[in-house]
């Protein structure tokens, strides 16, 4: 049987502000990544944000960045990864009471932004970020870019990794992901992107821009709440998905 | 036995501002109040402070405040109970990841600068705090104004509640204290704060401003460690009230 | 002939979160407030406001706030007059650097929300303000509440002063607004709304909940770009005073 | 006559938290950079600071930074030309709101830490930078590493540009300074430090790290007041150089 995640950025609202269609998005995914409050979210929407995972039955998992609310976490701030690690506690713990008490547990750590984008080819800063989550509960996983120093440092640190895989993006030969400033980088043929996901699924492969067959882990697929058609992408993925046989569960039943 | 708890506030730092005699007063505490980054302190902080007390032997205290480091959390927030509860969660929490890294579990929580105050008389904001720490974790004990709402609150809501004393503050009949506005508010004759000190914990008295005498529990003393003179009132207070037979202890020991 | 000014809170929205419809409803407005960072807006945001002002031929003012992006503003922090008085310069200033560098000067400041509440019936925080304003260029027009102190302590620091009306808000006898707390506080019949609004305009006058008829200087009426209904009864509301012989312009040529 | 200016940061205190001994070091420089609120600073700081530099007739310059109060905006942020240029208007206008109150004009503009370093070796930011300052009032000088692109920018952009020199700094052929990760970037020895310094201001030279001897212009002397030593060095490197015939004077009666 297959199984694969369905995860979402989920609580970016803050304040006055509200961004994403979190109530709509949260009906066809499996786990959220829930803003700690330091690029997006603050405690409030932590708090709803979390009981709406409840009620929808989503594992919760903490989606930590840059202190850097006026740059989205989009930024990478060159911070030591002694201060990463520090942050990455912070946020961790922040959500952790929101999760207690709603009477849930925390299910993964997905690092946001600059600091996912950063620390999966710093392997430094991916260090830091699996020790700051093994030392704060060596239960969580930690999800991470397929094939990066996410995955490799959270096992090092005795961790449960999940790797993550993009529907719309296209790999290079070495698994990474084609920079967004290449040509070719984002695949918007839909059906073509979801094809592609259901192979990385069933398969573990996808097929580099260079053509090359590239093996790959696909515990979690990255979906998105930010507009109407983004959902009914969600819709779509998680429609073929099950008609091809594979079932969608959170992390924990994953890996 | 008589027993009472020291506390002080620690890890009021943030990023290159330095404040506080943190490493002078620990030797005499036994408990801290550790900032949440709210008011005051950041995660580097956070993580060093825990540390100290940890090797000081010192128990552990969140000590969360209004979201407002221009004011050191010194400034009325006229945020809803609704509000206060998050915020108290969130920064219990980030506090509690730092704590889980020592392998130390958080010992109390109490509010900050305008939070404490405020919350001493307003029972719906009290309410909010007392039920933000028991909704987090019920085993952490809520340290408040004697008298005040924080303590009746507290118990409402299950906690072990501490009461909190200060030394060198003049108290109202009604056991509240003078404002700081009135004239007699602080007791600036230190061997006198002492000695008031002194009588709260083994008689549980103190005399009001105006002459009555006012039954006062005194689980905990404030004492500070913003000056070398602050320390060295620290050092004499313990010293009378060992020589007087009360024994300094945590209150995880007391209430 | 009778003038008005019509002035609207633009430029509230940060880094990735978009609030208002701004480029809407300028085009029915005479006179902006813009946000100058603390409670909403960021420095891009400024620019590309101050620059949509500037196309629209609609005049730019500041609009100052509480440092409290979290509560956008709203919340009554309890800070000295001495505070709110370089908060109020430190914006200002920042948002006099963009209309420099678009060549335009600026018209007016309005004080966000809480501030402009708290000052409506503080003197000394009116007065604060009103000299924060005076000290950094006294040809600004300070914009307030009409009958307030925010009005009485403008004049008194050398400042033309703007009293500012309320379509949709009840009075009370003595010129100050109804509490949103209180039945009838709000006007919810948009023709009624307008038509008292001509009659603030055109006679100086309104009739108090309690049926007295209250002298009113009615310089610039606040209106709303908040969504689609509300750009439409600013809409309805230029159409009726114009056709009710009422020219819209901006504040500076009509105080 | 030999000409050079003496600068300090100043006003980086920050609410509650006090840094750098401004009181002391002011009686011995001749222009200020003041901190704006980003990296540093609060808007009761900059009006205390502006008018102690009034006071000791100091010339007031803007000392705008990455918008990262945890890392005193020592740590680079990704962002884009566009978003520094809007940062640095910001910052600079806020200050100009105080130097306008005081009835001063602001001096120069000076970018802090981590913004000054990338700018010193980036032209697209150093560019945005001039040209915030140029568009925001192109009578403020731009103050910034001889010969680095923070020169070579202000110019393009009509602004004077002065070349700052570092007293304790290796350099190296090219002009740039020795990356403090390199052995020797730091010159331990202060009459050595002195003595470069001197013979920087009056032969327009500087002997490399590597032996060549490498033209500088030196308008301006970057000192420190952060602690005891550093203001002894500051006194006596002004004491040295008005022996050697070196007049200390404000940057706007050098460039």
């Amino acid at each position: 049987m297959y199984k694969v995640d369905l995860n979402s950025d989920l609580g970016e609202s803050f304040g006055a502000y509200t961004i994403g269609l979190d109530s709509e998005v949260i009906a066809h995914i499996s786990s959220a990544n829930v803003a700690c409050g330091y690029h997006a979210g603050d405690p409030l929407v932590m708090d709803r944000t979390v009981g709406l995972c409840k009620d929808a039955g989503v594992a919760v998992g903490a989606h930590p960045g840059y202190p850097d609310l006026m740059g989205f976490g989009r930024r990478n701030i060159a911070c030591s990864p002694k201060d990463a690690k520090a942050y990455v506690k912070y946020q961790l713990g922040a959500l952790m009471a929101f999760t207690a008490a709603h009477g849930l547990k925390l299910q993964h750590c997905k690092p946001h932004g600059a600091l996912y984008n950063m620390a999966a080819k710093d392997q430094a800063l991916a260090q830091a970020i699996a020790e700051a989550v093994a030392e704060v509960d060596s239960g969580i996983i930690l999800l991470g870019l397929a094939n990066s120093f996410l995955i490799s440092e959270a096992k090092k640190a005795g961790l449960r990794a999940a790797s993550e895989v993009f529907a719309d993006r296209a790999y290079q030969a070495d698994g990474s992901l084609v920079p967004r400033s290449k040509p070719g980088a984002v695949i918007h043929d839909k059906d073509e992107a979801i094809a592609r996901t259901v192979r990385m699924v069933k398969e573990g492969k996808v097929t580099a821009i260079t053509g090359e067959e590239v093996p790959l882990a696909a515990d979690s697929i990255c979906v998105h709440g930010d507009n109407p058609s983004a959902v009914e992408f969600v819709k779509n993925i998680r429609a073929v998905l099950t008609a091809e046989g594979v079932e969608i569960a959170p992390i924990a039943a994953i890996v």
